[in-house]
């Protein structure tokens, strides 16, 4: 893989957005790349990794574990997408498992550097804080999805959530995993997944071809009462 | 109720410790008193509060109401917790229902104040991202629950996790709230949160009395085989 040019990368991440330039070299000078293979374990659940990480390509899945061999995935992240700043401004050893899906290369940002920057920069603190606050609401909507909606409700919505691209007679999306830990993701057995790709396919609704989903009308699939599916 | 002492009563809340006296006038001028009867509705969702509460005395219900009449119990707030400052920062409205289950009084933060403080002080704006963390990572230990554990397994720990007491023949515990909203904050039907206190008092390991639960030997009870209750 070419020689990244690092600076340029940093200025364009969200989460950097309107940094000094001092506060940039700051952040280099404690940034590392890391690179894993497709399917590599980056983290294992309860590893301390003095820092968090932003992926620059590729794709992990975040997934606690179960004593039983189980594991319920948490998060898909790809480019651009970062994990690991509660814990590290915590201090605490990692919450998940993070595992390459692709061929995928990561900047490590060491814990040190982060808090320095966090004390000298107000702008950094206040982005981090705002990107917590984000986190935060994004889980309780998960929180919400799990307790309240059918599973219909939750696949609907998950591929509604996903950007998709016209067609010749409508839309398609591609799914960004395979359907067992779409199914992990979504809190339903992989067996209620493909029951309920069946139906929406048997009702016209959506039609599925491998990890592309064709949608024909989105908005009856949204108005498209699924409370006792 | 007596004149509150706001000066005292803000320097000893977790979040505000530590502050200079400038940082604790400033919140003092942007702050209220909010009061509400036993059953009494705070903030619907949706509301938007330009602000945060932190409880003084009493309790309330933070829940996630649905289309079908359904609630999700989220959490349980009493006296020094605070709740809302995800929205606050976001500038979003309010995402639970605040229900008082107590005559119940707090403090409103105006949403203002609050970014000035964390504009102008280094140590609020840090204490409020370890705030949102902490709130982040307790979240994520929620979804863990509801994902990978046992019904059984989620009381037991729920009830393990309460301040236990001493008495004669072992220890004893208050429950926080009646058992309809206990079942909905641990995602059980409430019929199954009965039928786990049940199976566990048959087995000599608890006694339910009201609200009180005694709890003979905490170290069996934390080490039972739940998952396949």
């Amino acid at each position: 893989m070419a020689k990244l040019d690092l600076h340029n990368l940093l200025l364009n991440l969200p989460l950097f957005a309107g940094l000094e330039e001092a506060d940039i070299q700051l952040l280099l000078n404690g940034c590392r790349e890391v690179r894993v293979r497709s399917g590599g374990h980056l983290v294992e659940r309860g590893t301390h990794c003095d820092g968090f990480f932003v992926v620059v390509v590729g794709k992990l899945k975040l997934s606690i574990p179960s004593a039983s061999g189980q594991e319920k995935v948490v998060e898909l992240v790809g480019p651009r997408q970062s994990f690991g700043e509660a814990v590290t401004v915590l201090n605490q050893p990692f919450f998940m498992n993070a595992q390459a899906l692709e061929d995928t290369l990561l900047l490590h940002f060491d814990r040190k550097t982060v808090l320095q920057l966090c004390a000298q920069s107000t702008s950094f603190s206040q982005r981090l804080l705002v990107d917590m606050c984000e986190r935060w609401l994004g889980l309780m909507k998960d929180v919400e999805a799990f307790s309240l909606q059918s599973a219909a409700e939750r696949v609907v919505s998950f591929l509604l959530e996903r950007p998709l691209e016209s067609t010749d007679n409508g839309f398609k999306l591609e799914l960004p995993a395979n359907k067992n830990l779409i199914a992990s993701r979504l809190n339903l057995k992989p067996e209620t997944l493909s029951r309920i790709f069946s139906k929406l396919t048997c009702a016209g609704h959506i039609r599925v071809d491998g990890r592309t989903v064709h949608i024909q009308n989105p908005e009856s699939l949204r108005k498209l009462d699924l409370v006792v599916h």
